[in-house]
């Protein structure tokens, strides 16, 4: 019976890095974690354990150290350098794909700061082949909340339907967006702050008659917004708040009182793109 | 400027259902966690709010629970029932995907049972878009060791490079597999079971040279055990476990006091295909 | 053999409750998770199965969601009305220990918001026995983090020691903290804003020979800035930002690129109580 | 103002370790998440920052190492050494706590074995202070589950009762458990294995009128199971699985078909003694 290799990658997961820039008293702190993944001329690796064209993942991770030692201006150029070198380096590897997690924190002096713990994430992404680097970015972990200006009404019933439709209700999420750059050669701070304030005028400044409704909106807004974006993909769990049914007891409930559920949840995805 | 919907669907989300069947004072429990998305005609509810074809995703929800009245004969075939009522019911609805995790109990007598709190996940898809049923199975979360035969050596050296090539080390890594069935008409359960012995025969039988070799084996294995699966996608974190260096405190290691990592860790990812 | 029933409670862990203020155009959100115990005349559940002197942990539940519709004026206060209830509405129940979490949302416009997801979280306890009500704050998951004024030297050393000393560390925590209030009639608000306040300028002014000194520092100044607390119990988990040899590449690390260290953590617990 | 430091501890908190036993081909592995806690003479290293009578926390994690070259013969017997020889060693240390999680793998073959991910966990700890050391021992995240004989009747009505009285229903929780030795010279493992035991059958084997009263059952069972034990500290997360009404679909649901809840989730503790 025969059998072989199709697509295959690997990489070191998850390299926790904090550089800090200590050129003034006034120190700055960037927080990432990177990602990195090869792939390349790995055949023989896999069909007979001859590592001959591995680059040892645990290598990959001094790598990013020692390269983070020379400045990081920004997740996605971090990525460029890295990517490039694993590729242009190493004959056998033909594509690199960097991905960065970035925790920001917030000053509270020279020489402190504050983060929340879990809290929101950017995303970057760079895919290098050899030729192309082809950039990405996002954010997730977006919580955001309307606590009116959102309606669900007008549906499909059948036999199962429970639901009653709503003419103002909570509206929450967890936003997890992604889009793609048109050129490694940009302004890519500046793209992501307009892209995340975009995200976020989006949702708020929708009146939303469905949560799809609001992540049309917010992918529309992220294109108006960023020339270098053609395309955002948005994953946004509904996070429900159903009106908890207290007039059982005697009280009305006029959008006051909310039991903030955990699963299940809805989860509406989609990719909205520049025609 | 001009904005265009793309690809998008939506659904309810880890719907958490318990069925017991009690037909004998020997009962059985299936515990699952089923999360429903859809697609279709849904242009309108993201550009104009108009919920006309939006089926909700609480009545998803209760789908899933009436639909489990009738018995649960394995996950895939309930998520072929689910998909295909949700397609065949609603011309909108033009592709169903139902993704299931299994939470398997061990038995302690005629009614009593144990599971691992997030241990090992059975998990299964079906994708069902009308006229053709697509179904796939796979785990999660399965962690293996081997505490000898494994090696690395051999591999590139640069410039970073500290890792000490080893002659015997810890192997160990949390299995995430998936793969396809060619038919939606088989035994789906014997099939799993098949999979699951040729992934662990793949893991524990191996001598190692490398992660990406026993990935490799491990997914030949799944294809010389089950006819009807012609690709197997793998997912292996490496998991490390680093010699501790205690010869600093004038003790030998051969082999046997390790500090498991957190992070980063290895990830090798590899799809294998009947050739 | 003999065996009898010694401390017990029961109750219900966790209820979700988010309440709005929509008196005005502009809302406001109150997010909990509110947790009830309850304890008393409780033996013959345990030993009989007899559940009469049993309030259902799921009326706790509805209790705090009715509750919440006369508003909620602060944590502390809710937490104190609850209490009180179950104590002096059922006489089995002696005592109520009622638990919350609030999540704090920032404010977007008139009715958005945002949250980080997992973030700092400040926490209240009222305990009631039918006579004195104490009433207890805090907070968890504030990480903080200085990039220079750490100090770490001078310790004991021994066979085992490998640590070298460092005159210039990070040093960062995830605050946990609580205290106690003297009274249950004081505007708990101001003083968990002042203390709040305390446990930052404790951590961010303290030039640091040790994270214990900076606990104690964070611990005097509350007691220093709040009348109505005598104790404050810390623990400071030391998250640990290792410097990462890269001098074995030819670069020199002075302060720069770290390593954040996930598993093992010091970790210093301490209580500092006014004289 | 006057403050003062109260009683106060610092550690190494979860030191993965893993030690493997290779003395004939069949291997063992023993898994252990290792946490110290040391106290005594340490007033100035809070007050002044002076370190001189600190064991750094990166010294007690090399111990741990160290230590378990020289095998490990149990949880309990090993966390006796690295508590005495903290405290034995060192004239400021008066104190020390060591708590040990152990994760049991399954044997798979002569040298490879399998665990559930984030499954049952062991635990011991061992407190020593210099002159008596006190050994307990315990287990969590035993998930249980009995699909009938259970029943929750008969208890408090008020105007905020919704729930039915059930007289068949699903018991599940996950069981937290702790006890303490009478003596550190003992048969540790012969013990825990009985106490586990014991809190199975309890479980198992009790006819449930509430949870309060599974749990009594549980913790007397332990305490004659096993002599050394006096008192048993038991936490039962009520891990509820509601009936799901179908009824309104035109189905009937004889305790077959129940949704898994998540939270809010009973929560009951109890300490149960020998008489």
């Amino acid at each position: 019976m025969a059998v072989r290799l199709h697509t295959n990658r690997y990489g070191k997961a998850e390299t926790r890095l904090v550089r800090l820039v200590r050129d003034t008293p006034r120190h700055e702190i960037i927080d990432l974690n990177v990602s990195v993944a090869l792939s390349g001329d790995l055949d023989e690796v896999h069909l007979s354990g001859d590592n001959a064209n591995v680059l040892p993942t645990d290598t990959q991770k001094n790598t990013v150290y020692a390269f983070a030692r020379d400045g990081i201006d920004g997740v996605e150029p971090f990525g460029l350098r890295l990517a490039r070198h694993f590729v242009d380096s190493f004959a056998p590897i033909r594509r690199a794909t960097v991905t960065i997690e970035e925790y920001r924190w917030q000053r509270l002096g020279d020489h402190s700061f504050q983060r929340p713990v879990g809290g929101e994430v950017r995303t970057a992404s760079v895919d290098y082949d050899g030729s192309v680097a082809t950039v990405g970015a996002g954010l997730k972990d977006l919580l955001l909340l309307n606590s009116t200006d959102s309606e669900f009404s007008g549906y499909i019933k059948d036999e199962f339907t429970t639901l009653p439709e709503a003419t103002d209700r909570i509206l929450a999420t967890a936003v997890a967006a992604g889009w793609t750059y048109a050129t490694s050669e940009m302004d890519f701070a500046k793209a992501y702050d307009a892209a995340r304030a975009a995200l976020i005028a989006g949702f708020t400044g929708t009146y939303s008659l469905s949560l799809q409704q609001t992540l049309y909106a917010m992918g529309a807004k992220v294109i108006e917004a960023v020339d270098e974006v053609d395309e955002v993909s948005l994953e946004l769990p509904n996070k429900h708040h159903f009106l908890y049914d207290i007039e059982r007891f005697g009280r009305d409930n006029p959008g006051l009182v909310f039991n903030a559920a955990d699963r299940p949840y809805g989860l509406i995805e989609g990719t909205v793109r520049r025609a």
